[in-house]
C-alpha cells in the first residue's frame, strides 16, 4: 500500500486524526430494538496542562463532549485509556498518574457516570482518554441537519485553548519569557489567560447539552481540532437546506489576540483555524429560542455563552468569517 | 500520593494492568430499560506479531475477546484505538500502519460488525486496539459464577503465545538462534509453532461463545495475561459454591515446553503461568453437555477444545495445577 493512501485509510476510521476531530459520533441502531442507538466516542492525547489533575478533568472533558454534541444528557459508563510512561522518573511518574486519574474519575462524576473500566500499558508518552457510550432513545438524538435562514450561531466556551497550552510551556521557559512572550503579554495577564483556559477546558459540555436538550436545536457540533472554523464548515456540509454559516464574533481569552503569531508558528486563531482543546458546543439555534437557552444555562451557573454568528439562505453549505468580526475579550 | 498507592488504584480502573487481564467486562444496566446492559470492553498494546496485518486481526480479536467470555455473539460497534509511530521510518510507518487497519478491519467483518470510529495520535511505539459494545438483554449474559461440583473445564485455544512472539524474535536473531534456540527446538518445530501460535491469536472466540450460548454454561473467562491459572483463579474465587478448580491437563503448541526456561526469563508455561494473548476461552461446562459443545464447535469447523479440569467440591474457590499434569502436544 503507498503512504498516500493511509490518510483517507485514516479518516474513514478516526473520529479524530492527530488533532482533528471530526462531528461526529458513533450511533449504531441497536439490533434487537431500532428504537434505541448505542453512542460511542473515543479519544485520548498527550497532557495539555501542566497540572495533572487538571489534565485528567480536561481528558474526561473532551471524550464527553462528542456525546453532549448530539444532546446525550446521560452517559452511560465510561473506560480509560492510559499509559504509564517509561520516560519518567518511576516516583514522579506515579504522582502524575495517580493525580490524572483522580482528575478523570472526579470528571465522571461530575457527569453523573462511572469509570467502570479501562486499560493501561506502559509506553514512553502518558496518554490519557477513554471511551464514553451511552444506549439512547435514537428519537431524542439532536440532529445536526436541521440549520434553517435566520437561525443564530451560539458558542458555550472561549476560544484560545491551544495557545494556552504553550503559555503555560513559554511561562517557564526565561529566556523565551523574558526576550518574545512578555512583550506581548502582561504577566497578570498571562497567569490568567492560563486559569481561565485550564478552567474551560476542565469544564462539562453537560448543561449546554442539557440545555439544548430542553429547547431544542437544528444542530450542533463540538469545537475541537478544527478550531471554530473547521467545525462549523463540517456542520455547514451536512446541512439539508442550501444555507451558509457566517460567523460574525469571535470570544477569546483576554490578552491571546497579540500571541497568534510571533512567539512561534501563526495559530490563525483570529481566523477560526486555532485547535481547540475540551472547547465548547457550537449550536444552531432558531433566533427566538436563544432567550431561553441562555436562561437554561443561568439556572445552571453558566451564564458565559455567545451568539457568534447566524445561518443564510442561498447559500453552498459552507461556513466563513466575515471581514469586520467582532473580538471579544473573555 | 505515594507511589504504592497507584497500583490499587490502577486495579479498581484497569481491565488489564500492564499485560494482565481481569475476567470483566463492564456490564451497566441500561438507565431506562433494566432489561438491556451495554457491554462494553477495551484493550491496546504494542505488536506482538512480526506481520503487520497479523496483528490487526490479533488486536480485535483480543478486543472481542472479554465480551465473547460472558456469551455475547453479536457486537454492535467496534472504536479503534491507533498510534502513529514517531521512531519507525514514515515510509516504513505508514504500510505497517495500513496493513494493521487492514487486519483489524477484517477482524471485524469476521466478528459481523463494523469499526465505526475511533482515535489515532502520533507516538513513539506504535499501538494498536479498540473499544467493542454491545447492547445485549442482561437474562442471556452467560453468568461466571454458577459452578458445580462435577463440573469440567475446557480450554477453547492452545497455550504458548508469550513464546510465540518472543521466539519469532529470536528466529531473526543469529546468535542467539544459534547459540541457545536451535539446541532447545528445531527450525521446522520453530516455523511450525509460530504459524500455529498466529493463527490461534488471530482466530475469534465467537464460535465457542455461540457454542456456550447455545448449550449453556455454568462461567467463563478469556485466558490473558495472567496465564491459564491465573484467570482460573480469578474465576473460581467468584463461584458462589465453596469449590475448587482442579487443571489436569495444559494444551501446548508443540515445542515450545523446552523453552520455557533457559532462553530468557522462566515464563512458568507449564506451570499454568505464561501470559496469552488473545488466548481461548476456558468454560465450565456440566459434564454432560461437553459432548454437545464439542458438537456445535464442529459444526463450526472449529474442533479442537480439550478438557483442562475439572470442579470439585468441599473447596475454599481456588484453582490449582495438580502435580501430575498431563501436557497435551498441539
Amino acid at each position: 500500500m503507498k503512504q498516500d493512501e493511509l490518510i483517507p485509510l485514516l479518516s474513514k476510521i478516526n473520529s479524530r486524526i492527530l488533532h482533528q476531530d471530526s462531528p461526529d459520533v458513533s450511533l449504531i441502531p441497536c439490533s434487537f430494538n431500532p428504537e434505541l442507538s448505542l453512542a460511542s466516542s473515543t479519544d485520548f492525547f498527550t497532557p495539555v496542562s501542566q497540572n495533572p489533575y487538571n489534565q485528567g478533568r480536561i481528558a474526561i472533558a473532551n471524550v464527553l463532549s462528542d456525546l453532549y454534541a448530539i444532546g446525550v444528557t446521560h452517559i452511560d459508563t465510561v473506560l480509560m485509556i492510559l499509559t504509564l510512561s517509561t520516560i519518567m522518573p518511576t516516583d514522579a511518574r506515579d504522582i502524575v498518574t495517580s493525580e490524572m486519574i483522580r482528575g478523570f474519575v472526579d470528571g465522571c462524576k461530575l457527569a453523573g457516570t462511572e469509570c467502570s473500566g479501562g486499560h493501561t500499558v506502559h509506553n514512553p508518552w502518558p496518554l490519557i482518554g477513554g471511551t464514553a457510550s451511552s444506549v439512547v432513545k435514537t428519537s431524542l438524538v439532536v440532529r445536526s441537519d436541521q440549520a434553517k435562514p435566520g437561525d443564530v450561531l451560539i458558542l458555550t466556551k472561549p476560544l484560545g485553548t491551544q495557545i494556552i497550552g504553550n503559555l503555560a510551556l513559554w511561562m517557564l521557559d526565561d529566556n523565551r519569557w523574558s526576550t518574545v512572550v512578555s512583550k506581548l503579554i502582561a504577566e497578570d495577564t498571562a497567569v490568567r489567560a492560563v486559569e481561565i483556559g485550564e478552567q474551560s477546558m476542565m469544564r462539562l459540555n453537560l448543561n449546554a447539552a442539557k440545555a439544548m436538550a430542553t429547547v431544542g436545536a437544528h444542530g450542533a457540533t463540538d469545537v475541537t481540532g478544527f478550531g471554530i472554523l473547521g467545525h462549523a464548515s463540517n456542520l455547514a456540509a451536512v446541512q439539508k437546506e442550501n444555507v451558509d454559516f457566517e460567523i460574525t464574533a469571535l470570544p477569546i481569552i483576554k490578552g491571546l489576540v497579540p500571541l497568534e503569531k510571533g512567539v512561534t508558528i501563526d495559530y490563525r486563531l483570529t481566523k477560526g483555524y486555532s485547535a481547540e482543546t475540551s472547547g465548547g458546543l457550537l449550536i444552531v439555534l432558531p433566533a427566538e429560542k436563544v432567550h431561553a437557552f441562555r436562561a437554561e444555562m443561568v439556572k445552571c451557573g453558566e451564564p458565559e455563552l455567545w451568539v457568534v454568528g447566524r445561518v443564510v439562505g442561498n447559500g453552498n453549505k459552507r461556513a466563513r468569517i466575515l471581514d469586520n468580526i467582532d473580538i471579544i475579550d473573555v
